[in-house]
């Protein structure tokens, strides 16, 4: 058997949460929070499985699910999207991610991804027969940026999709309205697709505000926005999420959707919509993580770290050069291994060989998992 | 945009379930039970969701659900598959499906299919760049059969896939241990692999075997085998199934996985692992079913319907040629509109027009469903 995706191998996340359950170490490596979701969430899943709703939803998800992802966009980032034509609940953000992107992409066309990017987007687009385009990231001392000017001179007519990424796994970084201006201005006249990963859209700190492109109606009008209840809810193993898009874009989604996975597990769909009537535990997630970040780079102030940015989602980034010249995979798992800390090489977010002594930790742990992780920490 | 798959519209299940709503008519087309799961399955998913069991799950699966997955196979089809390496968790069988032919079929390959077909086969296929070789099951007074020799006609050096389907949706036919013999001729000395798709492999009727490719070692070692809890269990809505394969056949199948939907629900992975303990529930499936067949069928014996033999599945064909020349989907609309009576057109498994006025009707129902459904239609 000729493998379609020769190179991939098993996935960094899995890699170092196998190393640190071995070594016994804080796993601050993959992305999941280590504390439980709100048990009024588990209760209305359980109560939708009691009262019999346990048969196939409707293909693109249950109406009132996708009400109320219409209701919660419309509120947050003021665009309507059509609860029936716009909206489809996904097995996760991944799915929904693949998903796009066998509807868009024909063999032979160009996607333009942005690195470092999150490892399933290359083989999603490699499985599509789309080719990768790449363009880098700068990172300064007021962290990563997206060099546009770079992109421009990466289209060519074969840009099909570009996809987009804010808050930005691994970097932390979050786009912001001069950054959405030069997405607009490079989109403008062309028929590219965006696909908008927006899975830490609750994640935004500093009083800042979430850019989704469904805030600017030029780029939401050619984008599927990508979102995940995994995150939001801190339920990473209940594998729901969801795409908006219009109308067209919707169309050719769900043709690919329901010949992946059909549709999505009907109670968890029912207790999500459920959950959703009450903003306040999305509302007051900022806040919520931002508390955790502060109580993580605290900690980490007198340290050989050097601490980059952490404008969003639950990742932080660290400069490690001034402790070691190690490659980024060896620090990580000599971290693991001999300081008890698991964390994941930034170098796993890119194609080509790129080292440049930065690792990711996950603060979406319980204060005291910080603490003790902060502990270990404090002796390198 | 120009759409990867052009002659995709809804499907026919969401179709008729819509026809089905609007016109009140009894459900007897998409094929789900109108009667709810076992009370103890339930309580075991929200005793899993009340533990905490919330987080990602390993990418294939958890270990306590593939060592049950395996054991069944060993006690009841005596093939061994390690669980670690050889069994993948998925979300539901269409995403399996969808995930073997990605990982095995290169753009330009052949794939050897049997109509009529269910309907994710074929985009499957065009969206992995495959091409689709179509042979069709031969209909007699004895039912729907497969001509192998045609089959093996149709093999080229291209040939990169086969799937079969038994028991078979929508004919009700069962392969029998000829079939399997045929097969492996036809495969023998090929490096053609195998998708098997046996969701219905608890519901085989008048006590014959399911004839898994398991049982045959030289047709076990290049097959996908998929199977579906949904249908097992009585929740379709769950979508959960998995992949039992060989360890070569495996990997490529998670590399693919975990960039589709990378895993699958975590507390119903644990509810599942808990509930398979006991083999009864899958064990009783028969009996279970092959009363409600024979209810269904006994109904229909004064009926001007010719019945074709339901051998296996939650399905019965019928034939109204004696009732009128309709085409199929007509029928069927007619039938729900007019009669109150959901059924499926069987043209709808087929790639090319095919009308040979046969419906299918799901018997998955409630005593009492399946008695209006007949009372209704005495009177055509
Ligand atoms: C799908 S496992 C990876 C989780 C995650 O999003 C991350 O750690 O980056
Ligand atoms: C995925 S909806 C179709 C259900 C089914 O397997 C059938 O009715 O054939």
């Amino acid at each position: 058997l000729q493998s379609r995706l020769p190179s991939v191998g098993t996935t960094i996340f899995t890699v170092m949460s196998a190393l640190a359950t071995e070594k016994g170490a804080v796993n601050l490596g993959q992305g999941f929070p280590d504390f439980d979701c709100d048990p009024s969430l588990v209760d209305a899943v359980t109560a939708a499985m009691k009262n019999g709703l346990n048969q196939y939803p409707p293909m693109a998800g249950i109406p009132a699910l996708r009400e109320a992802i219409a209701a919660k966009i419309a509120s947050i980032y003021d665009h309507r999207y059509d609860a029936g034509t716009e909206i489809t609940i996904t097995a996760g953000a991944t799915q929904a991610l693949l998903t796009a992107i066998l509807c868009t992409v024909h063999p032979g066309d160009e996607v333009l991804i942005i690195e470092p990017v999150y490892d399933s987007y290359v083989p999603a687009i490699e499985l599509a027969g789309g080719k990768p385009v790449f363009v880098q990231m700068e990172v300064g001392p007021n962290g990563y940026s997206i060099p546009w000017d770079k992109v421009n001179a990466a289209v060519t007519p074969r840009t099909r999709l570009l996809m987009i990424n804010s808050p930005h796994n691994p970097t932390g970084s979050v786009l912001r309205e001069s950054d959405m201006r030069a997405l607009s201005d490079i989109v403008h006249n062309t028929n590219i697709a965006i696909v908008s990963d927006e899975v830490y859209e609750h994640m935004v700190y500093d009083g800042a505000r979430h850019e989704s492109v469904c805030r600017y109606p030029d780029l939401a009008a050619r984008s599927f926005v990508v979102s995940s209840f995994g995150k939001t809810y801190h339920v990473t193993g209940w594998k729901i999420g969801y795409v908006a898009a219009p109308a067209h874009l919707s169309a050719e989604f769900r043709k690919v959707h329901q010949f992946n996975v059909f549709t999505v597990n009907t109670p968890v769909q029912h207790g999500i919509a459920r959950y959703m009537a009450d903003p306040a535990p999305y509302l007051d997630l900022p806040a919520f993580y931002q508390r955790k970040r502060d109580l993580f780079r605290d900690g980490l102030k007198t340290s050989r770290f050097t601490l980059l940015p952490s404008d969003g989602t639950y990742f932080q980034c660290v400069d490690y050069s001034a402790i070691s010249d190690m490659p980024e995979v060896d620090f990580a798992k000599w971290l693991t291994s001999e300081i008890g800390v698991a964390a994941i090489p930034v170098s796993a977010f890119y194609n080509r060989p790129k080292d440049s002594c930065i690792v990711r930790f996950c603060f979406a742990k319980k204060d005291e998992t910080l603490r003790i992780a902060l502990e270990k920490l404090a002796r390198v």
